[in-house]
């Protein structure tokens, strides 16, 4: 229908804004962008962030004709809806700027990570956001069971690597928290090579340990993995409602 | 039959050329080799070039006889089988050559890229390579999204990385576009280590950022591979026409 | 039942204490904690080892009511059930603190390894753990075949390596063990960097060496992958007894 | 049977002399080993290269009993046993050494790698390699697809790499195979940082690769794991014949 053509469109903008401004928040941190167009900049954050109030007060005005919230009066309706996790995203998408334009203790520059947060608005027009989230969500068990299993052998590993080590190289495996960097970095395969057992001892177990990384790997790949997929394929046959 | 014998044979031997061709486009960039052997290597070029054009126009001639072309007319059959994706490969991989022939100010050496279309040309020829289009373009909503979730994964990281580390190490995180190249080398788990964070905050968060690389990981391997094995599988089954 | 919620509630205050247990273990080695909070960390190591030998001592008393065991006598279900895996954790995880206490000669502090043990000791509340040794068990044929090869390609490789490298880089790959070196750290696709060839020859072989590595991952995960996740989803419709 | 139970035995011996052969041949090039024990080391030789040849000559020997070979001559059929990729294997694996005993002029010491063939030996004892390799016969066309694309994907970031940097860094990326070699440990994840991109445009250039990378991971995983995982467990139910 016409409605839905016109619904369709002001996604599509609403993602470009979103892109837009999240990419103007990255390259506000660069002196030679960030110094120099200060009041385009601040244009735009004003213009960015009444639309965002916009959206937010518009949709949380409509919020009690939902079908799933009518059966609440006009008010409760509307405070079930501001808790929804996509309407907090909403929220603090929109409402630090505002507060620092008012408050001038508070610099909206420093909120940069709440600026961030914008970005996650796009998961609201996104199903593969949103089946991604529902397939953490129904395997959460097997995650959770993933990560203690992952964190173990890390502990291991670092306290190995300290053991036979910390004589080596106090610098890098002095203590087992400082080693701990080096675990997690061998096990997760990224090898940033920073930090690198020297003793002949360190590099047999830090061999050990990379193989365990290399087979650790297929724990998330066959969890969330599968699960993912099987979501992306239930969703093609579901009517979603936003 | 006798002509389906023809043709592998043919087919054979137009792979090994473009390999060849693409070999040497790679081999004359080192000094010993496209320093010294000028003359061998401009010839096998115009060989090369004349093969590719011919090929090209004998496929553009026999076009309006392919089944489903029949139904336009001669010319309009031809414009249609130019503008299919396979055919617009073939025509980036031979006009350039020519156009650097008779223009003086084109430098053929400089269109480095275009010579390296000749390698799509494998496509053609290569079933595997047409059923991962296939299983790109089956489950494209699924990779955007999953390439979403990354990509607002990164963003986060080097925001974090930024405002955690960019007053030990103004030179790698003073901005956040610098700090999204380290983000990128972390959550790819490639791991340059040609910059790392250097403050227990840094080291904590990274070590966060490299576990959910780790596990996002999970996400192409659970759509694109399950959906390539499928239509490698698929494929089995199907006469394609090329 | 309000039995079941008390068991419950149990397991969750053992598996904080646990985790608390273990932290202190790892943080007691940064020279800014554990040499400033001694006689805290001390009080703590005490009530960690009372609570860990009281729960020990209480599992194994009530041990021979378990169902499976009733059959054996008194005695024998108590040798039973001591001699399990996760009991053999329980009993590491709690005799040497008590030993380091009362023989000076042997220093706690030096027992590291056995104090992370205790980690070990969530195995047995967490079903996801469980699972993955049970898919480790019944695919160990599959599992030791894919460690022969890749063992078999780090073998050749570091051999390659070091026949093609160890005229120009004594130093790394002059013998084949210090050459197994870097094939793991590439194998696995870790690359840590510390260890690169620098010879044509030597860089040529790498690539190969590396590519094989990115494919002999598939092993693991469809091993490993598929059948955690079988075992994960076979849980759901067992009821389990610790 | 009591003949199965010695041919097992025989087997393990044999598995556990090949891995302390292979392991010998790696050890030899440690001069703190290689140069101690000469004659021990020798005397390790000629015992494997005796038990190596007894176990292939009587293996010849009896090869025309076995029932898919008894339909050729007692001389045919020792031909096509000879044939078969296993005793092949068999013979490399134990030739070079008496032909370096006799021939002064092969040093053994310098056939290093044919000593590691004894290695592949091993694959006649394990049926998770024998199935690997059918599983990589099996999805052979998918797996040349696959590494077509996977250069293809190299070739085209070394070009564009090769373009972006050689300008800022000739001494890594001047010629295109100088470039190809960032672009193989990078699209592996490998990533050992001794060459790494240091122009805005190439680092974009590098992000993507990486993502590509990442995702491209998928195939071998895709098409290796499942059909090894497939192979392994139709072994489960079927006779294997040695």
């Amino acid at each position: 229908s016409a409605g839905n053509r016109l619904a369709q469109q002001i996604d599509a903008i609403l993602i470009v804004f979103i892109v837009v401004n999240v990419g103007l928040a990255v390259l506000e941190t660069e002196p030679s962008i960030g110094g120099v167009y200060v009041w385009e900049i601040f244009l735009l954050d004003i213009i960015a962030g009444s639309i965002f109030a916009i959206e937010y007060l518009l949709r949380l005005w409509v919020s009690d004709l939902h079908p799933p919230l009518k059966k609440y009066g006009p008010l409760k309706a509307r405070v079930v809806y501001a808790l929804q996790p996509l309407s907090v995203v909403d929220f603090v998408a929109v409402v630090p700027f505002w507060l620092s334009l008012f408050f001038a203790s508070i610099s909206w520059k420093s909120l940069v990570i709440l600026r961030l947060f914008r970005f996650l608005k796009i998961a609201r027009y996104s199903p593969a956001v949103r089946s991604l989230v529902s397939a953490v969500v129904a395997e959460q068990r097997a995650i959770v069971g993933s990560l203690v299993l992952i964190l173990g052998v890390v502990l291991v590993a670092a306290t190995l690597l300290y053991s036979v080590e910390h004589a080596a190289q106090p610098e890098h495996f002095g203590t087992i928290p400082a080693a701990l960097w080096w675990a997690f970095s061998t096990l997760t395969t990224v090898g940033y090579g920073d930090v690198v057992p020297v003793t002949a001892a360190g590099k047999m177990i830090a061999s050990i340990v990379m193989l365990m990384g290399y087979c650790l790997f297929a724990l998330p790949v066959g969890i969330v993995g599968t699960a993912f997929a099987r979501e992306i394929h239930s969703r093609d046959f579901v009517v979603t409602w936003g």
